[in-house]
């Protein structure tokens, strides 16, 4: 007996140690892919290309996106079932949760790491949550001087100074929210934003506030820099035209790539990339492409976008030089290749290809596959490097 | 004795589990701070605002700079003395070190973090190594076609490609070595790069790469985007003329600031900023200051640069609004305001105050100073994101 006991008192003492030696790692090098059919991220170090957890719970993640804390150490989700889910790297587990609307389309983190929000279709409007807690800190309806309901919430960014921007679908509008105070945000309402804003960015200085417009041709820009920033409409001729598109069609404006002087832009319905000039937002250059352009992802110096397709080309990736604007690089790496992502030094890309269930790995100068992993049905990657940028 | 024994077989159970209980946190956030007069840094936490770990026997870091492995664990600390250290930033320890020369003035880290790579003096040349081990994989020995004795290399940073690029002092001369390839680094040598080029930078795009001269006016530059790299002068007048200036009281290159469309670079010689147009390289404005300027250290979206001072003006910081190029805001933090280091996202600037044993942290769009840290004789402040930045 006493033996037992002994070996038992020496078992519970020896497993607590085991419970503590998870491996130190740094965050600066790993990320998350979304398995966009199964609720699930898993969790992936770039460095050794690996996967090390995978994180199940994570609701509707049909159409998701993420955004990181400053440490790198959580990831927060965005849910198109309106769920926020905040993910910890390290231990490979969901550390916070909430269903915060109805649908939901993406959210954003203030540059201090403090505030999360979210950008909601239904209820429309927007959420500000306590990065930390997920307490709920601002809930701000999408409610226009024009009556009518609320209007769907997009484009959501952060702007230095604890800011947040968005747009209003419906009503047309775009609206500041300001927490640099304490207290209730102060707003800043631009009523006239242009016909239905269906997507918006910022530039990465954090100085462009610039959306797509549904209902009409052209885009909407603010110098958030101008003592008195106001609306403007840049590309007068970017749009649809007459065409009857539908609005899940029109490109996504995180489809845009800064490349040094330039913005590259996938044109609307045309199987063309626009150049545009980042002083003069005026369009300086085309080049023609494979197929309808859905994403242009900038290589990190800006030297190259990488482009891919929607149906039914999607199952092709085209590399632009910009200086030349020349196609140099073409490849098929299976179908559905759906998203991009460069490591922050621009080294290596990573890319989804959903309907093969794998993510591969690409040198991003020699355009050699360097590896792959086996993903469930993955769709956007995001590396935690985004913790260090405006907008992302 | 069973008692006893029962009681010993506890304590040597519950060490270990003990020993493991170090806190998991994510590495985005951290940073590095220099104490110049004790061989020592501290690994700070910018969320917190606080010191976690004291580190010693770094050697001599009156002159010290640093870079940071790709998940943002290590720093790899270059001492005056030849010393290349890696400090573990979670654990406060250091896991390497190797005094690689007589007398070093920089490292640079490869774009995949594989290669560490240190400037040296004496004997003049670089040494690459592994970033992992911290083994020798290549000495570039700077010995010129010129003949004359090695020279002192100057100017080191990473290019993307897995590159090192740096400038040869007494020869006058610029090189490029590729790692990209297996086996030795293929050298690219540009031999008229003009006299005496005491330092250099590398633009964040990994483009241009730009060479301070002592021995004339101007600058050297190199397009590095060219399909035939070559050197050029710009900025022609640029240089301390005739005056019998110092080298060490020449500009620091890491003192110009990149902000938006314009380069912002100390004076030789006067109280002045020149900004110059970052696509044509011309001279587009002047700012007056209060002393000749150290450091012009551009916030992360370019909207303003804080500038320090060289004696007898070091006591204070100026802060210049980018576009409008007009001093906006004056304030004098304490004796020997030697550094400055900006949040990735611009919210915080942290401030060394080396005679008061201070590191200031200041709002960076209010200006209101937030928190103090004690630290010894500070220099140099590095935060982790620089690993996810060309050249830094």
């Amino acid at each position: 007996m006493r033996a037992i006991g002994l070996i038992a008192l020496l078992f519970s003492c020896l497993w607590p140690a085991a419970a503590y030696t998870a491996e130190l790692r740094g965050t600066g090098d790993l990320g998350i892919i979304v398995e966009r059919a199964s609720g699930s991220v898993v969790v992936i170090d770039t460095s050794r290309h690996s996967i090390i957890h995978r994180v199940k719970g994570l609701g509707d993640l049909s159409h998701a996106s993420a955004v990181f804390s400053r440490d790198q150490r959580y990831a927060f989700v965005f849910g198109r079932d309106g769920g926020l889910t905040k993910v910890d790297l390290l231990k490979g587990e969901i550390s916070g949760r909430t269903v915060q609307a109805g649908n939901s389309i993406g959210g954003a983190i203030s540059d201090d790491g403090k505030l999360v929000a979210v950008s909601n279709y239904k209820p429309g409007g927007v959420k500000v949550f306590d990065a930390k807690t997920l307490d709920l800190i601002a809930d701000i309806p999408a409610i226009s001087g024009k009556g009518g309901e609320r209007s769907k919430t997009v484009g959501l960014v952060d702007a230095p100074g604890r800011r947040f921007i968005f747009s209003l679908y419906d009503a047309g509008e775009i609206w500041i929210a300001d927490f640099s105070a304490p207290g209730a945000p102060k707003l800043t309402k631009f009523g006239d934003a242009g016909k239905l804003p269906y997507d918006a960015l910022i530039t990465g200085d954090g100085r462009h506030y610039i959306a797509g417009l549904f209902g009409e041709d052209g885009l909407t820009h603010i110098d958030l820099w101008a003592d008195k920033p106001e609306t403007q409409t840049i590309l007068k001729d970017y749009g649809r035209g007459d065409r009857k598109l539908p609005v899940y069609k029109m490109p996504h404006l995180e489809g845009w790539a800064k490349a040094g002087d330039r913005f590259i832009l996938p044109a609307v319905g045309h199987h063309q990339l626009l150049a545009v000039d980042t002083r003069t937002f005026e369009h300086v250059g085309t080049v023609k492409l494979h197929g309808q352009p859905i994403f242009a992802v900038a290589r990190p110096d800006g030297r190259h976008a990488w482009v891919n397709f929607a149906l039914p080309h999607n199952d092709t990736i085209q590399v632009v030089d910009i200086p030349t604007l020349k196609v140099i690089h073409e490849f098929k790496p299976g179908p559905a290749a759906l998203h991009m992502e460069f490591t922050p030094r621009g080294h290596e890309v990573w890319l989804s290809v959903r309907d093969a269930d794998k993510v591969h790995i690409y040198d991003a100068r020699t355009f050699a596959k360097k590896g792959e992993l086996g993903v469930t049905k993955p769709s956007g990657i995001f590396f935690t490097a985004r913790a260090t940028r405006t907008g992302l």
